[in-house]
């Protein structure tokens, strides 16, 4: 890696708990100069705006909370007990960027504004949608989830309670809501999803 | 009503859709005056800060959208069916004050930071959290829900879900994900949670 680049990728590792803890209009340029050690100029040499770096930042806490809550899966063999797995790597593990769901919180942050760092949220809800559909329906055809399951609306599912909880959780600084949802959901999947023997 | 508190409320409730769309730091001054047609001076003499105009038009906003998820169900006997409708409720009423959920956006803006606004979005939760475990032990008493039904769980079950979705909704500017959680919390409370006759 060239030493451009290398510091190009040091910047957005350094602002994305930034952006992630404080939402765009709040990461201030004192912040991220802090973060980086960079005068404004050695930051934006490598980035065209604020809502370039921002995005990009977004992109990377994105990949590394995905990458977390979907470690290891792979290793599990039946589809619904992977995807219980996953429920559970939700709720056990925080994020390695710190503020949250860095899509929870992009998605509220840019609801009534700004569209490109939106269009990656939107595209993060979509990859991490597709990835639940394609277990699901991988599930089907191996005969571990029931065939009538709707693979769309139960990734819908999955997702929008988590985050739910997630937005709950962080607001009551407890991991009860989180554990309440993960009870239902894994019941949810064990009684109504799992295709019997 | 005096004159003082009336220009204040007034300066409350055109403040509530820029706090609710923009965020606390994304909410400008200058877009405070354009909404209020009133100088800094004149809003100001009525609040200590732009925290305090902040608390106050949170409030009101969510007793506004809670109001709105909770009109009408006082006339359904039936604590079951009433929980349904409530459900019913927020999937159907977008908020009287534009920018999607007060609570989801201000726990989600606040949450590293700005405690005076914190504690009232966690008001809020209790709030509504307090008013679906009472329906819920109501319920229990009334005997419309079964017994061992625990009501902090379900309550929390809801609330979490709802919100997800109401995210989801808003980042995908679709009504779907809303109606399949509608969908999914109905049975659920059908075949789970209601006492059979």
């Amino acid at each position: 890696m060239r030493k451009g680049q290398k510091t190009r990728l040091e910047i957005i590792r350094k602002a994305a708990p930034i952006f992630n803890q404080r939402g765009y209009d709040g990461a201030a340029l004192s912040a991220l100069m802090k973060a980086t050690g960079l005068e404004k100029g050695g930051i934006y040499r490598h980035f065209d705006s604020k809502q370039q770096l921002a995005a990009e930042a977004f992109d990377y806490a994105w990949q590394e909370t995905l990458g977390a809550r979907i470690r290891d899966l792979d290793a599990i063999p039946n589809a619904l007990d992977r995807l219980k797995q996953f429920v559970a790597n939700f709720a056990d593990r925080r994020g390695a960027i710190p503020g949250g769901c860095p899509l929870l919180n992009t998605a509220i942050d840019t609801d009534d504004g700004n569209f490109v760092l939106r269009e990656r949220a939107r595209n993060a809800l979509h990859e991490w949608r597709n990835y639940l559909i394609s277990m699901i329906v991988g599930g089907i055809e191996a005969r571990d989830i029931r065939p009538g399951v709707g693979a769309r609306k139960l990734a819908t599912l999955i997702i929008s309670s988590l985050e739910g909880a997630l937005m709950v959780c962080r607001l009551e600084r407890s991991g009860d809501p989180l554990r309440a949802v993960q009870a239902h959901l894994t019941s949810y999947l064990e009684t109504e999803v799992r295709r019997p023997a």
